[in-house]
């Protein structure tokens, strides 16, 4: 077979729901009218899909890396490397990331000859949610070189921000430096080899200096006259490797890209050398234009063999308590679905699916199964009309795993080698 | 999200069957009046349930060490140490663990220089199942010291007894002594490495002092002026090492009990250091009292967050060749859910299944699939009205292993991390 087709999944981020009393027992997607996600549902084949696996509260970086294909449970070592990626830093194969907060210490911090800290401590892990002035506080400490490892530091949003340390013989086998509660010291980082020992004795150096850098800088003098607190120490945690991971193109010897609007997953993409472009409009939020979504997948579909794309508003909707905004957020996601379907061509493979549940009565991701619908060409359609969670328990998809998606596309797709002759 | 549900997990022990000619082709638990499983069926979600994975015979302790969530492929080293933890011995990670027989052997018994046994040949592997007097025997053996290694042995119920091995430099690549088969002498151990191989030399020494302390022992001079066979050696067999196993509150987070009838499944409770009540009036047969363990459940309950429950007695019916055995067995059992959803909060998480398929018709444990209905608030309920082998197979689990339940438990009652972000 020289020719294939091309497919895309559009993700609906945490679309799939509970049952919920205020819509009789329904869930906000098989409330919402959608009426083409059920023609994906009635043209194709369905299903039910776990993320990962069976009651596994997928995150999002968890759920797309499966559903690309890329197995979490060998190649994710924490959110660092994600979350570093995410805001746009590039990270290399190997070096230990981080996930950290611009804190608030009180008293005069040191640091003892066996890496415990002494003499401060934690009043405000998150510095108030401090919203600006990050950037400069980083520029007092991104690029420095502790023995023979270089320090990256960027700022993300609020008090957040990303550590990537990159040298030779480091481990990430790292305890905290984040105490995770207030009124305690920052913990000394621990490593539990010879080579996290490196790693955390680097960490507690950048800790000491980022105190010693932030504590008279101008940016908490404004703070402290503004009778704010400062945030005037950095406090890693989550530390994870940069796993390898072999590039999109290359696992699967066609081109791919990600239109998506939030930045961890734009990580995870760039990570993978997919393309991924910018696209004005789309603001991750419940404002945010489905059609530029659309129009950029079509774009991408030109010269990509493989497009997936995330809405983030369905995620957003399970952390409001009212199911009509998830209502809406699954309407703007049937409108991406309409967009694409009208105008790609006519046998491109589509997949529609969510990355994991955010139900409305719980507020964060849960790991019941999310509705899962494939139609294209040779496509066994099965006796399933709507896509719901409940619809598409009788679908010829059965229970897959985010994992199986890959092989199943590519296997509609005609790209996939041959396992054995 | 500070609060969470509590789970139960309640198991009829061999519950589910296949078609009786005898029943109209129906299994006990569909031919049962079980209006208390169908409520459950009902309410909540249903599906198949492979214990181990599919068409695998599951035992009793491998099906409830993947049930609580301990994948038996990883953990499980061979019978020896549950055998022992179910008849109340103290085993610690890395005793060598076996099952033994009381038998019967005629002449006289040598050990060569090569750990081979001559001289004797096994007349009966089970000394006709002696009933009485094996307390006496395991005093002249129980506590020795051979080289650097302590011998304990504690009896279970007639010919059957346990061996736990503690001391350095011990391996569990050990073959049987027992020669599984009368008119043989018993094996002499070997050992596959070097560990192993002094596991073996301490196991072949302990069976000729046995025979040494057995032989002309007050119980079986007894044993042979009533014209029985004396029980005058220990044949062990089935080594297995105890398993680093995280302990159950560690491992979820929320405290576990386990209200059981059997020793079996108590030990693997007690290695998991969850609660294992005494209920008095379970006895763990045909006659047990199912509203005591529904009692003991909720007492349990009140300070535990997950209790499971294991009813014994369906797997006995499958021994039995009468269908209308399993069908009580099938009845005691909807009781105790009876009992459990009565006074039970209303917000319990309850889950109903079997660990295996016992049926009649084969007399022994087989890899059918098996049941499972799950209730509570935020399951997605099925179209699953009854509680079958059959019925189940349109629910919203489809099919899932009992490794899976766990998962599935802890994220519908909030306890569960989330993976990733």
């Amino acid at each position: 077979m020289s020719t294939h087709t091309k497919a895309s999944i559009l993700i609906g981020d945490g679309l799939a729901d509970r049952p919920v009393a205020d819509l009789d027992g329904r869930t906000p997607l098989e409330a919402a009218d959608t009426p083409y996600l059920d023609r994906v549902a009635a043209e194709g084949e369905c299903g039910q899909m776990d993320p990962i696996a069976p009651g596994i509260r997928a995150g999002s970086d968890t759920s797309h890396l499966a559903i690309l294909g890329y197995d979490p449970f060998e190649v994710y070592t924490g959110r660092g490397p994600f979350e570093a990626l995410g805001i746009g830093m590039d990270i290399e194969r190997g070096d230990i990331c981080f996930r950290c907060n611009f804190a608030t210490v009180e008293g005069d911090l040191a640091l003892s000859a066996d890496g415990q800290f002494t003499g401060a401590t934690v009043v405000d892990r998150r510095a108030q949610r401090i919203a600006k002035g990050t950037d400069q506080l980083v520029e007092a400490v991104n690029g420095i070189t502790l023995e023979d490892v270089t320090c990256y530091v960027k700022q993300s949003v609020e008090h957040r921000a990303a550590l990537v340390l990159r040298g030779p013989g480091l481990g990430a086998a790292v305890s905290d430096v984040d105490p995770h509660d207030a009124n305690a010291p920052p913990h000394g980082a621990e490593g539990e080899d010879e080579a996290s020992q490196k790693t955390a004795r680097i960490v507690n150096q950048l800790v000491l200096r980022s105190w010693e850098a932030f504590k008279d800088h101008p940016v908490n003098r404004q703070r402290v006259s503004e009778g704010k607190l400062p945030a005037n120490i950095l406090m890693p945690r989550g530390a994870g490797v940069a796993p390898h991971l072999t590039p999109f193109s290359e696992r699967y010897g066609v081109p791919g890209a990600c239109v998506v609007e939030t930045g961890l997953i734009a990580g995870i993409g760039r990570y993978l050398k997919m393309t991924v472009p910018q696209v004005p409009g789309a603001t991750g939020g419940a404002d945010t234009d489905e059609a530029a979504l659309a129009r950029a997948v079509l774009e991408m579909l030109a010269d990509h063999d493989f497009v997936l794309c995330n809405l983030k508003a369905p995620d957003l909707g399970g952390h409001d308590s009212d199911p009509r905004t998830k209502m809406a957020a699954a309407q703007k996601f049937d409108n991406l679905v309409r967009d694409v379907l009208e105008s790609a061509p006519d046998d491109l493979h589509l997949a529609i699916t969510a990355d994991h549940c955010t139900p409305i009565n719980f507020g964060d991701h849960t790991g019941d199964t999310v509705p899962i619908a494939i139609r294209g060409p040779n496509v066994r359609p099965d006796s399933v009309r709507s896509f719901g969670e409940r619809a598409v328990v009788a679908g010829g998809l059965v229970r897959i795993r985010g994992f199986d998606i890959m092989p199943i596309l590519t296997n509609l797709m005609g790209v996939q080698e041959k396992y054995g002759a």
